[in-house]
């Protein structure tokens, strides 16, 4: 097997990685109602409504470290082998928080310490742009999917920090489902109100949200537009070329062409309609 | 009478037809608060609340039955008569689910399986389409109209499938009024929150809506503006071809342009007062 | 006098009488829970709620008939005096139904009948479109008044609308501020949900204010926001002249454009600066 | 120290005024549930709720008091070295209704007439202006900036106004975070109504930020959502560039172009993609 097709599956596998670890973000914090810690677990400190599903997050924090374990190993094996190093850190620094473990065994991560979670979206976009690049846009090939991605990925990143501010507090807000719905219909501009922020914190997400968001989903659903009434669009450009061929063929007669560019344009017209027709 | 005339009164009651089909989509729904198929009627097995609507929806069923049995022959005529099966068939395809009949007398169909209903509307928006190609445009006119063809089309889509969903369960969407009052609030972006779905499944369709009928209405409604604003926009082009006029005497005069070139300018300068004065 | 000016006051006067006109249609509104009707009076049919304004409401309907006796006579000189009768009536047959009295002495009109009050705001729209027209747009001088003129009527028919369908209904709509807040809310797509029209006329009224007014207040608020820009704007592009003439003389030296060309360009490019500089 | 630099020095101290005054601004606001005048304390006139923060606020109209003086001087001082006072006049007179201390000792400041606080808003923006023209646009160096800027200018002024108009009489405008997430929501036209002006005053404010704030904020996320697309943009826009060389090379073989011409054009496409790659 040849390094090209290892560096593919690599790429492959560190991607599944990617969104499995987004899955396990989403996941633990449906199941458990509130945050707990290995520290807090030793120390026989564990909230009632975590105790039933206690051991399937002590299962998720397991994963989770093996996998961020095998994002920091394959990390430096590509800073060992780039050679612009300094271009390299300027790309990919935003991962590095994205590899922390969802806890350490010996360390008690605070609450407030774990939004660094959200980094891990971060990641899965950097790891997106990569496979793209290496590979001649075969993942993403147009403008619309390029945007389409942009718009998951402000999706998620605030479907998750909203989940994460709001969960305990907010009546409104208590699955990644309610989470995903609130970023949706807010960055749309939708605005039902039916879920809304209520924490500082959770305001100053759904603000983030609104002035990056709503300007890509302006783009992505003006694309979608485009393409919905593109079928009249092709039909009425064919009209416009026959148009141009008639007022062309009334400038030959009146001279105002010369004969060799008649025929060019009219080469350029027919190769148009071709295209359209 | 000719081949093409019978064509084109064939397409007139196929376009009744289709558009009839969907009136009873919505009208069945709105008299039935909870679905009956056949085998629940042999079976005795009907809910308390239908009871009394029974014999209407057994009529609609069966009016329904051979709408779906015209529907098919005329596919199957299409078909046969078509030179370029294959074009047709990835043109027309998604016009078959279109032509399962509400109930069948054989077969128990579950509430879930009912989705395909909606199907009538691509039926009714692809019989448009075949309508306005045959017949020149005389339909369809211009982009303006395409365009409110195809959000009629996604409001009714949109107002079937959310009426669908929440009808039994959501105490704001109860008729067909109330489900398409909803889809226009929502693809405007208005977003009152007066009536918002509260199924998943409502909630997915929500989303459809918002990320292919934002972009649409907006062509929509900025096409109805630039029609409000012609009125203005008329006057003040008319004199911006004063305008350029008179810069085209004062180059005359310079001897920028020759008298050729002036009288050519002129004429095209008179010509595009003629359309917009 | 000459007749020229005659027709200029008569026509401040009709606009001044078309504004009161549509002043007495909110302000009966606000001051009258009921409708009522001089058939009502006479038999003595009068609600309870609006015995207290009556001898107002009454004044209020002879006000508005010798307005729009006013306004039949103004309608049949222009008529008699008109070259082009045809013409004439395609542009202001829409006048016509606002010329009917809030109630006539001797009919009794029925509730939805009035609705054709609504056309007087119409009539105001043509006055200001005549005044403009007539003066040289001495009136609307650009493009920001043109759509702030057509903005303002739809909100006001709007308003008006509203105000009729739900004023005896809806709890949250009880004066024509409360109206024009919504119209407000509604058409420019925020949405609070804090007024929602619950007739069945009230929401088509909804649905034809956001179909026909959100792509023109787009263009509003796009016109102020370019305003608001502009002085950013205005410097940049003066820094484009000014990169504009640098390469030009880059051009010059390498010979690029003939001596003639290039003064004639350069004043091109002066001139431009004196207009934004 | 030469002229220029006292200058800067001065504008850097005008400016951390100016942003101090709107912060006290909003913390008076913040600890007084009810405004109160000099003339009130001295006539021990002093509603309940205020008594415990009124040494506080006694300090903030103290050093409030100081402020507008060095503005006052400052403006005064500016006028004079002004050759064009006409022109200063005309571009800076709105600073100085911003200029008018809190409360003045010896004067009864109705509420009403407080309102002129927001001025001070309208300082810090024109104060903004003047930095960034004199210092060859330091400040504000492109579109993206000066529109948010202006964005901040309006948020912060409707914020202030609806904080000052619905305080005491809406239970959901408590605080300044209140106002400033009901202005975000309201110019990003999301609506959740959440929190909703109720005073006539507030609604004239939330009129005014729709249309003043809709098109800018428009802006605003559209320039931003051309940053976050243009790393695709670039991209596609270095692959029209091969895509045109190509074009290019077939037409000098086919000698649709001279060799002066096709050295010249190639030329500028090399420059285009020395700036996009």
């Amino acid at each position: 097997m040849d390094r090209e097709k290892i560096g593919f599956y690599v790429d492959i596998v560190m991607i599944i990685l990617a969104i499995f670890t987004v899955f396990l973000l989403f996941y633990e914090m449906t199941i458990a109602p509130a945050d707990v810690t290995p520290a807090d677990i030793s120390a026989g400190n564990i909230p009632e409504e975590v105790r039933a599903v206690l051991p399937k997050i002590v299962l998720i924090h397991k994963l989770d470290l093996w996998i961020c374990i095998v994002f920091i190993v394959e990390f430096l094996v590509r800073i060992v082998k780039e050679p612009d190093r300094k271009a390299f850190f300027k790309a990919y620094w935003l991962e590095i928080p994205g590899m922390i473990p969802f806890t350490l065994p010996f360390l008690n991560i605070s609450k407030t310490f774990r939004v660094f979670r959200l980094f891990r979206l971060v990641r899965l976009f950097s790891m997106m742009k990569r496979l793209s690049r290496l590979y001649q846009k075969r993942f993403v090939r147009n403008e619309l999917q390029y945007t389409a991605l942009i718009v998951i990925m402000i999706l998620l990143f605030s479907a998750y920090g909203i989940f994460f501010f709001e969960r305990q507090v907010n009546p409104d807000i208590n699955s990644a489902g309610d989470a995903l719905w609130w970023s949706i219909v807010t960055v749309t501009t939708v605005g039902y109100g039916d879920k809304v922020p209520i924490t500082p914190l959770g305001k100053v997400l759904g603000v983030i949200l609104m002035v990056t968001g709503i300007g890509v989903i302006g783009v992505l659903s003006g694309t979608i537009a485009s393409r919905l009434l593109r079928g009249y669009r092709t039909e009425r450009e064919a009209g416009d070329v026959q148009e141009a061929l008639r007022i062309l063929k009334l400038r030959r007669a009146k001279g105002e062409v010369t004969e060799e560019q008649y025929h060019e344009i009219k080469k350029d017209l027919e190769e148009m309609q071709g295209e359209t027709g």
